[in-house]
């Protein structure tokens, strides 16, 4: 009985329908606070007493030997640094040295000391480098810069804190000779195509004696005296690299060197 | 005189120029290593003693007063938690705190204990928050978490480190109840287009006792408690907020803090 | 004679070259245009005619066959799709199909169709995915959503020319049914460490009909229907995958495709 | 037989699934497909006939009037560049031109052609450019090469489709002389802080003929014939400028020019 008068019901529902929806659009459904909670994989701790390195750390020099490091010429061969009071020193001549594990992204806790009784100027003042990862003999790879920029002006992306000839560093925080500096980095190794070609290039964050002074920096190739940076040697992990700089002054000390894979 | 045999001698230039040309490319010129030497403008030293803020550093607490913070509620009014012994601490009840002023990008240093006798687990065990940017009443910012996490599991993206409910820390780095952690913070703000959509999101990069915890970390809106986050609310320069958590049990205090304009 | 006054005049010299110095800083030696002229490696040349792929581009279908394409469920087997009057289309029921050959990043050319007599509506209506890379069996992988979205309002993130479930499109290109639809895809793959975790996410720019509709969208991870993407799946090169939604409508038809790798 | 075994098997197995409980940690509740549906704001439909520009363009060029430029050297003088046949070309010696109106991230298209006839080589042979944004007099500014670098050598980074002085192509897709060349180009504008000094750099993605040759390519500065681009201008919107390059050649002709603001 009275299926027209159904019909027509349903006609009638179907256009009030039709009219809501040129209206309205559907609602997400709502959602509850656990389902944004992720659970898994548990974070791992690697807390640690101030001051000491974090429980996850690869101690790269505790204060006692160079065990960690080899010499950059030939690396077959060890370290020719001094090591002495808990510290070691830039052994002029010797060139640089290099860590004997390869790294890519990382956090690196260094402690960086100019001689009190240094002399010279500009760029021939407390001079050294920290390579972020070396790529062949020499000074080939990327430089954040070591010197002594305490009242010691000299070009911007040259001072201490810069990654050297291409980016300057935020602020000058450079203590006194004589006094510790620290560099606390997070570095994002670049990356290459199969073809050799670059992907993404490296990046720092450079914290100085607490001051960030490079903030996720994009470099724009390994480090370069003359002329232009690019990306030309595609690699891989790398070690890292500190600087005989061989200049006729007194010579930079390390200690408490630390580092974290990423 | 004998401009026909010039002329010629000029084709054949010009032949011998094209053929070099088919051949090779021009090389650039050297350049000199004071081409790549910025002088210009000169870095700011912000230098400072050991433990002492930056030079640079606007001192939000120095251990005396709340003069730099307001009630959340209502900003006309002081901030109501406990000083004393040259700390604050959370007064339960009387709600969040935000920084007179306002900031954009910026670092910050903060120091945060969970007192030793803590009760409860999960969230309700040492439970404050540091928004990086207060974008309104109550909660709405971004919340980098603040939890006594030590030995207290919960949601990964919801631990001590972590952009709550966004990205776990990378690590775990707190420390025991009663002791002091630190956390150092790179923030960038979010920028909006003239028509309120998003230019760019905010990053963060935090230090959690002197561990890469958020490595530029990418936000995906202000913190939501259920939901999804997603930029909504164009703003401009932000207070920094301090979480009344009100939590039945011991109350987390503050110490240190101070910030640098980016 | 008046040597004290010659000494003197070399003090006074000195001291307005140290004037100087306090005032001044050296200004870097004046570049030339070629210094910044690079020669090498000469670009290579792609030019083709108008409307045909480019030189360098491999021809994923040219209107004869779906030799370059295989059955997802079984890819020993070739695509079951139908060919004909220099298109293919979907056949329902036969499963997703998938290029023989793996990409990493890419410029992707392909052009859809949507029946004219389309019916159904909402997500009923049109429905295939174009897969970035697919990642596995079935609908894993990255999928750029192709529907028919012609007065045919669905939720933003599920339209033709949004990364489905996560990023809506900047506009609404979709022709009628019965016309033809370009996409134009740069895709960046995601990268990966080496211990399976998320090094940089997948990117994508695409212009449909010729108006960019994502512009270098950082993708979340592998499309979810159901929940939160995210990066669980490491993976390196990947086929494109083309999806058989499977409903009761009308199918779907493709030609003029081409990928470029990048 | 043995039962017994089997029960104690049986709470064997229980027990070791409550220990295994015990380590384990809650799951979020399950979402539902509609909680990542999003439906506001509705996408804007934007889509046009083949070869129209979209729905949304502002056109700068339709063939009739360079009614939307005018002079750079003297902005309240018409642009004094040829019109005719569709087309307008370049007028030697009148100077830059560009548009009225000001942009700041945009999608913009444009077709150029070097004349059948021309002659010269290397930048001496049909060289024009479009500055993704005048950002002064003369050719200050964002320069995208125009040249004819069809089996025309010159420096990677000053054929066409280069970001001037910065960044070859990917590939060379420069049309024969006589035949129209098509750049795609999405801009994305640079942003600066309140001091000036620079937030985030220019972005581009060039289509050249449909093939990529910039791919969310990063800006170093504004053009820099001499030396080494930077950010020392801060500014806004800003208009779009063509280049009269005042070469002792054939001139170049511009067609079918719109822009879409992003």
């Amino acid at each position: 009985m009275n299926s027209r008068r159904i019909i027509l019901g349903a006609a009638v529902a179907s256009a009030m329908v039709m009219q809501v929806q040129a209206q309205e659009v559907p609602k997400p459904g709502k959602m509850t606070p656990d389902m944004t909670e992720f659970w898994e994989p548990e974070v791992k701790s690697v807390a640690a007493p101030v001051n000491a390195p974090p429980a996850d750390a690869i101690v790269l020099f505790d204060g006692k030997n160079l065990d960690q490091w080899v010499s950059v010429n030939d690396p077959s061969k060890p370290a020719g640094w001094t090591v002495g009071d808990g510290v070691f020193t830039v052994k002029k001549g010797t060139g640089n040295i290099q860590t004997k594990q390869s790294f890519e992204d990382y956090q690196l806790h260094i402690e960086w000391k100019v001689p009190a009784g240094i002399t010279g100027k500009g760029q021939a003042r407390g001079n050294s480098g920290l390579f972020l990862a070396s790529i062949g003999k020499g000074d080939a790879g990327y430089e954040l810069q070591i010197l002594d920029s305490y009242e010691n002006r000299t070009y911007a992306n040259g001072q201490a804190g810069s990654i050297y000839k291409q980016s300057p560093p935020l602020r000058n925080v450079t203590r006194k000779p004589g006094e510790w500096n620290v560099y606390d980095v997070i570095f994002t190794a670049p990356r290459f195509k199969e073809d050799g070609s670059l992907f993404s290039p490296a990046r720092v964050t450079v914290m100085h004696n607490g001051v960030v002074v490079q903030n996720n920096t994009e470099l724009r190739g390994p480090t370069q005296y003359i002329g232009l940076p690019s990306y030309n040697t595609p690699h891989g992990k790398s070690p890292i690299k500190l600087q005989d700089h061989g200049d006729p002054s007194e010579a930079i000390s390390f200690r408490n060197i630390w580092i974290r894979e990423l």
